[in-house]
């Protein structure tokens, strides 16, 4: 990580600032390594392209994102467009010998991310997907917490995932309700709750699935209505292995929900519980206390849970969520500088799709798909 | 209701009880009514009977259930034994002119279920099943609100039902663990979210179950490890009618869960949750209000929701357990009296029953299974 | 508690009702002991107390209490009625050789108290105040983790007691908020925060108080506004022995607030934490974990926190607050009995009652009151 | 805004490393105004600032703070000192014609901070002290809320702050329990709460305190017991105006709390609260709604509560403590550009610091101190 690092950000829409804030901040939250350089911004619109890369503090800024990945002194590009942009242009940065950091999930059609994966294996370079609610210290600590068999063996797990941005049955019909955009709540959002079973438990077997629309058809501009094309609720059963039972439930059009990610995860000796509305909490029980004082104790996130400290000193006081992306874009560095890093690749993120992808068909088939 | 009706009591375990303090507080709390006559308890162990009849204030007892049926002055029989005894002790009350109360679920076997039903039916005396979390004033008052439109169309519930009891893998194999009990989690747990289902929604159209054991085996007395033949943990996909998607979760293994029955319901309009560990609360959202004030209110029931006011006249003091074990009492009065009353009949538990095996053929048959 | 007592209940409101559900509930739920009998009613119209004796199951009833007292098969007097009628009712119950449970708090004037200790004193008689939140299982259980040592040294408490049956400005003036009725939320809620402190830690030594009116009047009847002369808030700094601090905030006018007792002790090794609002449910934190898996644990009741056993075998099902009263009746029937008991009788109640009134005294001097 | 602004950074500890990050973020975050320059960092250890100049991006480093203070491309200086250095560093540099943004409280002896207000008000420069929590968009809502009437007119309110890092009772004695570091958590911590007052409500009137120690004394290094000269805990009544009553409770040795303010403010109309433990979230009743649906609202912050929407375009999805003093910073920017802006300039901060004053006062005296 010594050498200092030309950054390229395509996009600057919520996760292009976020991307942004990221590559500015985290040198000095983390110390180490050089400070990587804010060399070039892409954005379709060429004026919008400037403002921003003078907010973010990009050096050059352009209205076509190839004139940033030829641009020799870009190392590594952050993908943030649209997903139906992602296959062309990390392949596109991949083959110009860029490192990429493209946000999840990899691509609408699977066929892509397929090619994205074997471009990505095959140039070499770092190739990381932007699955940041893995990067919580508190996530890391539930994943240390299984590990060291605090809760026993898991037998069962449960994933919900809502937040309302749907919910609203007359907000008017747009690309999210076509099926050009997938599947709807379980593309959308089930890679999540999927980020964070790889990262804690490894792959999915088998999956069982049921996709439903809350509302047939919403308003268009032109004071018609258009049927809706898109499932903005999911629900799953799955395996993890030959022994984990699970649950997910997925929901784009839950009425109340910000960005709740609650996941609850039962051992032979214990249950942890954790929201990500709530995401410097975490709830834990264990056996072996006595039973007059057993409960779920409320863990607040603290120096003790790396790299919380690098941030603040102090426990209780609360990352917010775009200090995941900074966490993130660390681990990003420590793979491009060859150090162990705590990313979800392409490789791994086409397991992700696949898993996506069988769930879609189960829905299709009334039956069980096994990967 | 004017005449005092004659009680018989089976069993004294749990929910043995639990009927003993309904019946002999429903008149205190409600006032209306002949106060009934504790009259009969009957029990295997006829010393056990003995002395829980004077605890309980029962005038008889006996170590002989036939006797307790067969006495005169019975005109209610509690039937609160083990689910296996249930068939033939209603069906003996009922075919002797008593009014029954069951407890849940009706039996093992469907077809007991079903004969149970059709005894019912040709007595023309009331018979009703003991699923008391009906009767919780919020859970009257979550059906209050759906009726009146308070969360829109409802497109999306969630069931979660999770105690510890079974947690403990090195736990001493017992009859929960024998198929003759049942499929587990399923039959165990499932009846009482779907009683909740069915007095707020309707009955379900079809089902989609996958049971699994977090142990395969449990030690025995004799120091030796036997097989578990039952299914601790349960999960389903579901739907209500044509239009609700329902998720269904159930663990009888669930390290920290103690009387877990967690609701979620969506709607068009707003959500509802509710969690029965604390079921003096109930959690509701709905969209109206300003941007800048939106979010989950927490309601504590109060005596504008009928009957709590029957209890204490001042707000979020708290009922407990016991208490919506009175109001059933009471309910199961209304029936006898023919008023109105908020009761699962044995006809209501039929179709509730035949849930139940629906989910364990489409576990077995790995497919959806209408009802 | 061999030979059955009579019962006699003056009062049929709030609190008549509940102990009436007491006095009949009691040897169901703890089996011990002949179940009294419910002998007599009193209630100043003749009328409501016919109909009261049978809803609550009294043989006799009347319009004059001191029918009841003087009524030989009568052993024991709930007196439930204003507070001006404690004193006068409950000494001529003691003189006449009954037992007295008489409802919180012991009289609105200091010297009634005083008269009422002295008469309890010299009757020889059982005399015990109606503090039912010290008989919540947890409270129990939160004083056994006191006296093990659990937390430590205790050095700083804080209570707060809050409802908002006085909240609104615009609620019609009633008597609540004549003089005559006493001090304000000082002696409505302070004896309760009170009753625990006595209960968990001892006396107090020295007060300094604050109190406080939201609204300076009230609309009446007639249409007019009429100066409110209690204080609905009352804020208290006191001292526990000479070690503990502590913090007392009363308000009856807390929007929100619906039976809010809350609670929280600070120790050397650890912190408690209670609210009444969820009566089931206690917060402990202990030093001595892992730090990294340090927090508060939600302890829900439990068969193992007694008497809950009593009422219910499986954890986390839930006490009401009328379970409290059914078990500060065992207590007193422990207490008629001989048997060790845990009530707050009227020589410790009068502790109680100088403390509120020296509280009022600090308010007036602007200075620390000693006791 | 428009010319940038070479910025002095004193400090490299807690709060150093907090103002790097916001000078080092606030342009990619806020996106107006011109790019701060990182001109110079100061710490006593010359070669730790160098490091920590290279980790936080900037330029110069120096051991000796007055070479810092005379840098010509300095014109803001963030002083993060411990208190001991404040009046002595900000004064320097407001003579140096500097802005200055100094971290609370403004000193330890009330000297000191009348002179940092005379200076700064003599400079005619920009002095604002580090009160990060007002600047939480929630708190900011809060204000907005209590302008708007939403709970009526306010009578009542309740602070309390509490961490544990001084709860451990065999802790090294260190400066913190020395009577030269001030007068333990009165003005440790009851400045933030009252920063919080200020920017709610306004100036207090009058106060009576209560100070306490947990422990007498604490081991030292070389193995003896040191006597602890400063009070851990802080009880303290004040009012607002001539209406409002209020408590405050601070605690630094409060085992379980990690970063705790909790705040209850109660008006005609209805109450909020909040906690800083959770500060996401802030709990809104309201009257005028249904009986049967009143209750708290939990609100989650969301992009209409600015700024949050500068950080993240989606609801609920989490500010960071780091976030707060972004905001700070950005305001602290508008102050230095003339316009509109939300901070505690060294006036305003004296009046806090005469406050704290006056309960120490209080505390001695036994008595209710005026201001």
């Amino acid at each position: 990580m010594n050498a200092s690092l030309g950054i390229g950000l395509i996009g600057t829409g919520y996760m292009g600032k976020c991307h942004a804030l990221a590559w500015n901040g985290v040198k000095a939250v983390f110390g180490d390594g050089a400070k990587p350089r804010l060399v070039h911004l892409a954005e379709v619109n060429a004026d919008i392209a400037r403002t921003k890369a003078d907010e973010f503090g990009f050096a050059k800024s352009t209205g076509d994102w190839r004139q940033l990945i030829a641009d020799p002194e870009v190392d590594v590009v952050s993908v943030t467009t649209p997903n139906a942009f992602h296959a062309e242009m990390a392949i596109a940065a991949l083959e110009a010998g860029k490192h990429v950091w493209c946000e999840k999930p990899m691509a609408v059609a699977l066929a892509d991310a397929e090619r994205m994966a074997a471009v990505a294996r095959a140039s070499g370079k770092v190739a990381v997907l932007g699955y940041n609610y893995i990067q919580n210290p508190l996530i890391r600590h539930i994943g240390a917490l299984l590990e060291q068999g605090a809760i026993g063996t898991v037998n069962h797990v449960r994933f919900e995932m809502d937040e309302d941005f749907m919910a609203d049955p007359e907000a008017l019909f747009y690309w999210k309700s076509e099926a050009s955009s997938g599947y709807g709540a379980l593309d959308d959002f089930g890679v999540h709750p999927l980020s964070l079973i790889h990262s804690l438990f490894g792959p999915v077997s088998r999956v069982f699935a049921h996709l439903s629309k809350p509302y047939a058809d919403r308003p268009t501009k032109e004071g018609k209505r258009r049927a809706v094309e898109t499932f903005d609720i999911a629900s799953i059963l799955f395996e993890i292995g030959a022994g984990i039972s699970g649950v997910m439930a997925l929901d784009r059009s839950a009425w109340g929900r910000k960005g709740r990610i609650a996941v609850q995860i039962f051992g032979s000796r214990g249950t942890i519980v954790y929201d990500q509305e709530r995401m410097n909490e975490v709830q834990l029980y264990t056996v072996g206390d006595r039973p007059t004082e057993q409960g779920f104790r409320t863990i607040l996130t603290a120096p003790h849970h790396a790299p919380y400290d690098r941030f603040i000193p102090a426990p209780g006081h609360g990352l917010g969520f775009n200090d995941l992306k900074i966490i993130e874009c660390h681990e990003m560095l420590n793979a491009i500088a060859g150090k162990p890093a705590r990313v979800i690749g392409f490789d791994e993120g086409l397991v992700i799709e696949r898993t996506v992808h069988a769930m879609a068909q189960s829905h299709h088939e009334g039956r069980w798909v096994s990967l």
